[in-house]
């Protein structure tokens, strides 16, 4: 059968998540159903990063098998047309060797999370970003995130439901960066891991903007990492300031 | 009684466009009910442009007129509270002189029009961009922009309804630039002047989209330019991808 890698741009807020569940809008569930449109059987679809309910994607990577001899182009075509009007594209679709899979062959998972500091409300950033009433410091923020990168159990940082078999992960990097917008000050986390932990990012974040606002200390961040205790994370932020944005493969399928 | 400068950010979706209407949801009814509630009587507020339907706004200006002894900060602070859950927020809030009228006295307007260059559905920036499914040649619409610029009859590039005495307007500045984006190449359109006729923006814009794709050339431009005929203008282009960007005032009330 016939192997094509998808990347897949989606807005979180109408879906409980990526993977499928019985009678819920899923987006892992909107792209079966629009690939049982083209092949009426039962599709299952693998994808490099499970995101949670309210989670964006730029650039989630799926594959799928089809039985036709589809072009690239013409299967993302139709799969766009079936999956409106809901916010889900098919932004590139190419043909893979058979040995590629969408989870288990990427090396890497970034994600972006952005902040918007502002006291108005946000009108058309709603939905796309977590906001704050107030400022935050960058700086204390990047010294608090350099403690973090590297190879550490980040019990501290995993959700309680988390189904990882070991809470040790190395996290590549963790760039924080102050962004001039028209809609106001805003701030990116710039996260990579080749894996992370079940509501990682949004812990990760929620601790750091504390630093920001100037409740926590960098130490206080040492300590929460070295507690290993759930209860020692700050605050989870909300999920829809969080976006999968990128999925590296050894050889990139859509390059 | 004391004046305010009102810096204004909205999304045009749900809003017949600026101006009040009866029994139609505006932006500048929206605004003046919030004053409603915080000095219960009929409040009129003058803007520097009126929008048309669909049209967005990154920092629309205003005055309102108020009796009681309000600070700039708490007013905006209660205006917003008003306004939710409307896509209608008060970004910036001075008190100014009696002399200041948001309308008369601002010297240019700038408008930001935004396309979206890709073929699978947008998802985060639908109702924020036009999206065409083609590229188009930067170099060619800002060549076609150049006609444009200076003092001309622009009868071609107005609504049939626009009410303006003249159709003659000089035109300061209209830059194209190719932007790639997390969700695509965008094209922006950066057009400033002192006023504006009625739909001028997006005839400009959908003229030039024709000459980016190559179904107009520049020298079609000169020809439509100088036929001074509506008839002559290429496609008016949506309202969604269009941005009140700035006010320009002999002193920046917001400085």
């Amino acid at each position: 059968m016939p192997r094509f890698a998808l990347k897949i741009e989606y807005h979180g807020a109408p879906f409980v998540g990526w993977q499928r569940q019985v009678d819920l809008p899923s987006v892992q569930g909107a792209i079966e159903a629009a690939l049982a449109k083209l092949e009426p059987r039962d599709h299952t679809i693998a994808a490099a990063g499970r995101t949670d309910a309210g989670v964006h994607a730029l650039a989630q990577v799926a594959h799928c098998d089809m039985t036709g001899d589809w072009q690239a182009f013409r299967l993302s075509e139709a799969l766009n047309y079936h999956l409106k009007p809901q916010p889900v594209a098919i932004t590139a679709c190419v043909a893979v060797e058979e040995d590629f899979h969408a989870r288990f062959t990427a090396l890497e998972r970034r994600y972006l999370f952005r902040i918007l500091s502002r006291r108005a409300p946000a009108t058309h950033q709603e939905g796309l970003v977590w906001q704050v009433k107030h400022d935050l410091d960058e700086t204390a923020m990047q010294a608090a995130a350099d403690i973090l990168v590297g190879k550490h159990d980040f019990t501290t940082f995993r959700s309680t439901i988390c189904q990882a078999e070991s809470p040790v992960k190395t996290l590549d990097h963790l760039k924080v960066s102050r962004v001039e917008t028209p809609g106001g000050t805003e701030f990116h986390f710039d996260v990579r891991a080749r894996s992370f932990l079940h509501n990682q990012v949004r812990s990760f974040v929620g601790t750091l903007e504390r630093v920001g606002a100037g409740s926590w200390t960098p130490q206080d961040v040492q300590a929460a990492l070295e507690a290993r205790d759930r209860a020692a994370c700050g605050p989870v932020c909300p999920p829809q300031g969080l976006y999968l944005a990128h999925v590296s493969y050894p050889v990139d399928p859509f390059a």
